[in-house]
C-alpha cells in the first residue's frame, strides 16, 4: 500500500477525500490500465478537493491516515458498530442497508436476481457507512472486488480486491456531522416553541447554521454530504432529453412495423400516455448491430417519422457482439482494422450470442470504440434519438472452443450409471457454457497499446461501450441530448448514460427490490435509472402491474418491458384499462416536479431518490425503513408491494400531509402526525406524502411529454403563505444546461 | 356431471357438505381408482354428514344445488367479490390469500420455490372462499387440477380438472355465519358496557348464543367451522410422539457415526437443546433403502442407543426409488413379486435417482405397499423410532430411455451456428430430463388388479408410500407412535404422517413463505408440519437463522436442515451461540402449551396456526394480515422476516398483552390497545402477544423434551381471576389418545 503524493488542502478538518494506492501499478498485469481507470472515474472531479500525502505508507501509517480501516496485506476491514448502516453498492440484491451478505463487483448477465446472487450487471464499488462513524469508500479498480458486509463475521466489513491493486478513496464529512447534530438540537428546541406559533411558516423559514444547503436551501445530512463529495469526484450525471421522462412501452420484441403501429394505435386510441416504444433485437436483420430487417420493417424511416408525429419515439437496442457474416460491413471493417478482441494467439475470439457466432468489438481500444460509436449514426440518420445498450457485461452464450469441447465431455457420460455423484454435474455442463470465467480469461484488449487480458478489465466493458456511444453523440449531435442507457456499467459510466436494472421477473419481491436499489444507484451517480416495470421474465398479473406502475411513475426511467413467451403486459392487455390510464396519467401531472428534481440532483450532485435515513439520520426508526423513499425534496412515497394487500403501514418521521389520487385527481388531503399509520391504498389509487413546509407542483397532464403545460401548475402543499418551491425547467433538448438560468421560485 | 344419491339430512339449512360427481368413473381411464381415492380421503368421515341427491344433474340443476359455482362442461367457475379472500391449497407459493395466481396440483420435486411456481410437492385441493359468501371446496381426484384464482380474469376463480372426472365437495356453514354476525353485534354491545365494568372478567366469561364452541369453549368463526367440517370428512390428523416436538438438527448429510456423535456432543456440551438428529441419504450403503453403510456407520445400533441415552433420536430418510443391484434383497424380492412399476410392455421401468438406476415400488399396489412398509422394520429393530420419506413425488432424475435419447439429440447440435433460436433449447435439454411428463406417462401401476397409467394417479404416489409405512407401523408398533413425515402428499395422507415443505432456500422471503403456508397446510389436515429452518439450499446468515428460529419455535416440526455444499448452520456454527441457545430454550418452555394446542387441534379437527381472519372475520384489516399468525388459542406471533430490521409493525385486532423474552426469560409485559404498533425486536429477543382473557402456560424448559416438567408451570396471562386454560397432556407415546382424559383446567 502506497499513499500517492498530492498537495495538502488546509488542515485535517477540511480533508473531505483521501486517496490511497494499494499495490504497484507497474508491477502487476492487473493495473496496466489502472491510471486510465482512475482518470475515467475521477476524470471530471474537482481535483482540488482531493487531499493526498507524500511517502510510502505502512499498515500503521495507513491506519493513522484512515482511522476506520485496517489493511492486513490482503483485504481492508472495518469493525461495524451494531447500529451502523452500510449504504451503497449500486446495483445489487437485498436491502438499502447492505449488511448481511457478500457482494462481488463482477458484471454478470444473470436473469435470476435472487437473494443469494452476489453479482448483477454493474460494478459499483461505493460504500457509505453511517452510524458511530460516517464515511464513504470508493474502490477504484476494474478487477473483481468482494464486499463481505458482515456475512462471514457478523460485525465485520471486509473488502478484498483481486490482485490487490486498487485505489481507495475515503470520503468524510466531519464538520457536517457535528453541525447536523447541533441542528437536530436546534430543531427540537424550535419545535417546542413552534407549538404556540405559526408552525408551517416557521418551519419553512428554518435554517440551521453551519449546514451546507442544497440547491433549494434544504439542509443536507452527513450521509448525503458524503455522497455529494463522492459525486463531485466522479463527475456530473448523464442528462437525457425531457421526453425520456415519459412512459415507454417495450417488449422482446415488437416484430414488425405493423406491430409497432398497432401498439401506438392502442395507446393513442385508448388515451394511454406514451412517449417511447422500444425495439428489442428483432428489428435487426439477423441480430446484426446497425442493420434493420427490411422484411419486417420495410418502411423503418417512415415509421420513425410517423410515430414521432404522434409524439412517440422509437428506441432501438444495440448489442455488444458483432455477427460474423461475410459482406456485413461492421464485421468486415472491424476485422480489417483489428478492432475485435483477440485470443492469446492474436486471432479473433469467437463467441456465441443472439446471432450465433460473433466477435466482440474491443471497446477499450480507443480507436475501436470511436469506430463503434460512430456506427450509431446510421440510426440517428433514420430519425432515431435514443438507444439502449445490451449484452455488454459482455454476455457470452458460449465460446466456440468451449462449445466444441462440450460435445466430447457429454459423450463421456453415455452409458454410465449416473447417480447423485455425477448426474448433477452432467446436467449442468451446458449451463456452465455461458459467461464462463475461463472464457473471460481467454481474450485480450488492445488498451493504450498494451495487451490486457479481459478478466483484468472485465468490469469496464459495458462502460466503454456506452462511453463510446456517448462520446460519438457529442460529436454527431453537439446541441441535442440523445437518450442512452446501458445494462452493464461501472461507476463513471453515469456521465454517459443511465441504466436499467436488467432482466428482473414479474415477482412482487422484484417490485420491492426495484425500490431498494434506487437510492443505492443514485449514490453511485446513476440518476436516469429504472427497472422493467411489471417484470421482464415470467408472467405478470394485473395487480402486480398496477402496483409496480404506482411506484414506477416516480422513477426517471419508466419503462414496461417483458420477455418473449411471457404474458402480454401492455397497459391495455390486462383488462379494465382505465385503471392503468389513471396511474400513468398522474406521472404526466407530476412531470414538472420530477424533471425539476432530477435536474437539480444531476446539477448539484445530489440524490433524486433518498432513503429516509438521509434526511432523518438521527431518527432510529427512519434509518431502518427500507420500503419508503423520498422522491426529490417535497414528497415521500410508500408503495404497496404485497399481493392482495389493500393498504400498508407507513412511517412518518415528522408530521406530513397525505395526498390521495384517484383517476389522477386529488381526492384526499389529510395531515397526519409523526409516527406509524396504516393507510388504505386500493389498487386504483395512489398515495403520496408531502413534507412539511413543502410544495408539490402538479401539471394538468397530457398523453405525451410535449403535451404537458409547465405554466399551468396546481400547487399542492403542506406549507403556509410565503413558502417557496424552486422549479427547474429548460427546453429539454439542449446539452447546455444552466441551473441558475433554469430556476424559478414558485411561491404560495 | 352427476349428483350422487344419498340420504337427506334434514332441511337445506342443515346441509353442511354436498357431494357432486363429475364425469363417469367407469368410462374414463382416469378414474379407475376413483372410488378408492374418495374412500381414501373421505374414508374416515362421518358419512352421515354428507348430503347427496338422486338423479343426473344438468348444469342448471348443479347451479341450484351449488349456488356458488358454474359448470361449463370443462371447468367450475365462481365470480369473486372484490372483498373475498380465497384460503387454502395447502403447500403452495404466495399468500395466505391465494388470489392472483394459477396453482396446479401436480406433485413436483422443484427446489425453486419462486413466486412463479405453480406446483410444489403436495396436491392439496381444498379452497375456502370467505367474503360475501363463505364456503369450502374440495376437489377429490388424483389427476392434475388447475386453480386459476383470479390470474386470467381478475375476479374469476376457475377450476379445471384433467380428464373432467372428479368429486366435488361443497362445504357450508350458513347458520354459523349468521350466528357469528349476531355475535359480533353482541360483542360490540357488550364492549360498550364493559368499559364501566371488570373488562377482563367479563371478556373471559363471554359466550355468544348459537355459536358452536371449540374444545375449550372458544367461539369459532365461519371459516374455521368450514375447515372443521372438511377435516371431519377427511379424518383425524397424524399424531407424532411428544419427543418429535423437540428441536431437530439435520444436514445433507452427517456422513459417519463419528460426525453424528460430534454434532450431539456440540449440542450437549454447549447446552443447546436437541431431541433429534436426522440422517440424510449418506447413512445408506450406496443409497439403498433399508441398508446401513457399515463402513461409515459400523456401529449403527450402538450409535442409536448411545444417542437415545442422551435424549437424542436418530431419524433416517427413506427414498422412493430402489436401487437396481444384484444381491440387494429389496430389489430382488420386488422383482420376484412384480412389485415395481412397469412400462407399457410389462417390463420394469428404469429411472435414475440418487443411486443411479432404480425401480419404483408400486406404492398403489396394496400388496407391494404392504411389502414396502414392512421393510421399515429393519430400522425399527435397530432402535429407530422415526422416519422421513423423500423423493416420493416421485422425483426422477431421468428415465433410462430418455437419457439414451439425449446423447443423440445433443449430438445433432454439433457444428451448428447456434444463436437465440436454438441455443437455449440446446442448453436446456439435460434439464428437461428430470421429472419429465412424458416419463410419467410411460409407466403403470397395478391398482386393485387394474393397470393404471402413472400420470393418472401421480398425486397419490407419495401419499401411498407414507400410508404404507404408517399402516406398517400400526401393525409393527401397535402401542407406540412412530415419527413419520413425507415430502410429497395428497390430502388424506395427513392421517399417516406430517410433511416438511421440501427444499427451500436460505432466503428471507422463504422465512415469510414458511409463515404463510402454515395455516393453508393446517386447513388440509397437515398439522405436524414445518419448513427447513435456516433454508435448505444456498448459504444461511447468522441473522436469518436467528429470525427463522424465532418463528420456527412455534411450529410443530422444528428442524434445521441444509444442503451439501452450503454454509454450515448448526446452532453452534455461526458465532455467539448463546443467542441461538436462548431462542431454542424458549421452545422448550413453550412445549406444554404447543403440545396441548397441537393435540387439541388434532383431536377436534381444528387449526393449530390460524390466520387472523379466522378469528376476526369481520375486521377488514385483520383479514388482510399475511405476516402474523395465531398459534393455538392464546397467542399471536408477529415474526421479523426482513434482514437488518430491528423491529416491525404489528396489528392487534383487539387489546393484547405484549410479552418479551430475552434469554428465554420474560423481560417485559405490556398491554397494548387495538391497532397498529411498531415493536422493536432485537435479534436476540422474542416477542409474542397474549390475547385478552387468555393464559399461556410456560414450563421451566430443558435440553430435551423428556426434561420438561409439565407440572411446574408459570402462567403468563392477560386475564382476570377465574380465567382458565385447558391444558392437554398424555404420555406422548401411546397411539391411544383421549381428549377428555388428557384435559385439565388450569385456573388463575
Amino acid at each position: 500500500m502506497q499513499e500517492k503524493p498530492a498537495g495538502e488542502q488546509g488542515g485535517a478538518e477540511k480533508q473531505m477525500i483521501r486517496r490511497f494506492v494499494f499495490g504497484n501499478p507497474l508491477e502487476t498485469e492487473a493495473v496496466l490500465e489502472k491510471p486510465q481507470a482512475v482518470q475515467l472515474c475521477a476524470g471530471k472531479a474537482d481535483n482540488e478537493s482531493i487531499s493526498m500525502k507524500d511517502g510510502k505508507g505502512t499498515d500503521a501509517a495507513f491506519g493513522t491516515q484512515s482511522p476506520y480501516l485496517s489493511w492486513d496485506g490482503e483485504s481492508l476491514s472495518f469493525c461495524m458498530d451494531n447500529d451502523d448502516i452500510v449504504y451503497g453498492l449500486g446495483e445489487n440484491v437485498r436491502g438499502i442497508n447492505k449488511r448481511g451478505w457478500i457482494y462481488v463487483s463482477d458484471c454478470t448477465d444473470n436473469p435470476h436476481h435472487h437473494e443469494d446472487m452476489h453479482s448483477l450487471y454493474g460494478a459499483h464499488n461505493f460504500l457509505l457507512i453511517d452510524g458511530k462513524e460516517t464515511f464513504g469508500l470508493f474502490i477504484d479498480t476494474p478487477a473483481k472486488v468482494t464486499f463481505d458486509v458482515g456475512y462471514t463475521k457478523y460485525d465485520e466489513l471486509r473488502i478484498t480486491v483481486e490482485d490487490n491493486a486498487f485505489e481507495l478513496y475515503v470520503i468524510e464529512a466531519p464538520e457536517q456531522r457535528r453541525a447536523e447534530k447541533e441542528c437536530t438540537e436546534k430543531k427540537r428546541a424550535k419545535n417546542e416553541c413552534a407549538e404556540r406559533e405559526d408552525t408551517e411558516q416557521e418551519y419553512t423559514e428554518q435554517k440551521c447554521a453551519g449546514l451546507e444547503t442544497g440547491a433549494t436551501g434544504q439542509s443536507i445530512s452527513a450521509p448525503e454530504r458524503i455522497v455529494r463529495e463522492f459525486r463531485r469526484l466522479i463527475g456530473r450525471s448523464y442528462i437525457p432529453p425531457k421526453w425520456a421522462f415519459g412512459y415507454g412501452q417495450s417488449r422482446w420484441s415488437y416484430m414488425t412495423s405493423q406491430e409497432v403501429r398497432e401498439v401506438a394505435r392502442q395507446y393513442r386510441e385508448q388515451h394511454l400516455p406514451l412517449d417511447m416504444i422500444y425495439l428489442d433485437i428483432d428489428y435487426m436483420e439477423r441480430y446484426k448491430d446497425f442493420t434493420v430487417d427490411r422484411e419486417a420493417f420495410p418502411d423503418f424511416e417512415e415509421l420513425v417519422e410517423e410515430l414521432k408525429e404522434q409524439g412517440v419515439r422509437l428506441v432501438p437496442i444495440i448489442d455488444a457482439g458483432v455477427k460474423i457474416e461475410e459482406g456485413y460491413d461492421v464485421y468486415e471493417e472491424g476485422v480489417a482494422n483489428g478492432f475485435f478482441c483477440k485470443d492469446a494467439d492474436g486471432k479473433e475470439f469467437v463467441v456465441g450470442v443472439w446471432p450465433g457466432r460473433c466477435l466482440l468489438p474491443d471497446m477499450l481500444n480507443s480507436e475501436a470504440g470511436h469506430w463503434f460509436g460512430r456506427k450509431y449514426k446510421l440510426l440517428l440518420d433514420m430519425g432515431i434519438e435514443g438507444f439502449w445498450n445490451d449484452m455488454n457485461e459482455p454476455a457470452l452464450f458460449y465460446s466456440e472452443k468451449r462449445l466444441n469441447d462440450l460435445f466430447d465431455r457429454m459423450g463421456e457420460y453415455r452409458g454410465r450409471n449416473m447417480g447423485v455423484d455425477d448426474f448433477f454435474g452432467f446436467q449442468h455442463i451446458p449451463l456452465a457454457l455461458s459467461n464462463n470465467e475461463e472464457d473471460y480469461r481467454s481474450f485480450y484488449h488492445n488498451f493504450r497499446g498494451q495487451k490486457v487480458r479481459h478478466d483484468k478489465v472485465h468490469n469496464l466493458f459495458g462502460y466503454y461501450m456506452t462511453r463510446s456511444a456517448g462520446e460519438a453523440f457529442e460529436e454527431l449531435e453537439p446541441d441535442k441530448r440523445i437518450l442512452l442507457f446501458s445494462r452493464a456499467s461501472y461507476i463513471g459510466m453515469h456521465r454517459y448514460g443511465g441504466i436499467w436494472t436488467g432482466d428482473n421477473k414479474s415477482w412482487w419481491s422484484h417490485l420491492l427490490m426495484n425500490l431498494k436499489m434506487m437510492p443505492s444507484l443514485n449514490m453511485c451517480g446513476f440518476l436516469y435509472v429504472g427497472a422493467d416495470i411489471g417484470g421482464f421474465g415470467m408472467d405478470c398479473t394485473r395487480d402486480l402491474l398496477l402496483r409496480w406502475l404506482a411506484f414506477g411513475i416516480f422513477l426517471p426511467l419508466l419503462r414496461n418491458h417483458s420477455a418473449m413467451g411471457t404474458r402480454r403486459q401492455e397497459l391495455y392487455a390486462l383488462g379494465d384499462t382505465e385503471d392503468f390510464r389513471n396511474i400513468v396519467a398522474l406521472r404526466y401531472r407530476l412531470l414538472p416536479y420530477l424533471y425539476s428534481e432530477f435536474m437539480k440532483a444531476a446539477l448539484t450532485d445530489g440524490m433524486y431518490a433518498r432513503p429516509l435515513g438521509f434526511v432523518w439520520p438521527e431518527d432510529p426508526i427512519a434509518r431502518r425503513v427500507e420500503d419508503q423513499l423520498l422522491i426529490g425534496e417535497s414528497i415521500m412515497i410508500a408503495p404497496v408491494y404485497e399481493q392482495n394487500a389493500v393498504g400498508r403501514t407507513v412511517y412518518l418521521p415528522e408530521e406530513m400531509k397525505l395526498v390521495r389520487f384517484r383517476e389522477a385527481q386529488i381526492v384526499e388531503e389529510t395531515v397526519l402526525p409523526a409516527g406509524h399509520h396504516y393507510v388504505e391504498i386500493p389498487l386504483d389509487e395512489i398515495v403520496l406524502f408531502i413534507r412539511k413546509g413543502h410544495i408539490l407542483p402538479l401539471a394538468q397532464g397530457g398523453e405525451k411529454v410535449a403535451d404537458v403545460d409547465w405554466d399551468e401548475l396546481e400547487l399542492v402543499h403542506f406549507a403556509g403563505r410565503g413558502a417557496r418551491y424552486e422549479l427547474y425547467d429548460d427546453d429539454g433538448e439542449s446539452r447546455e444546461v444552466d441551473l441558475d438560468a433554469g430556476m424559478q421560485w414558485i411561491c404560495l
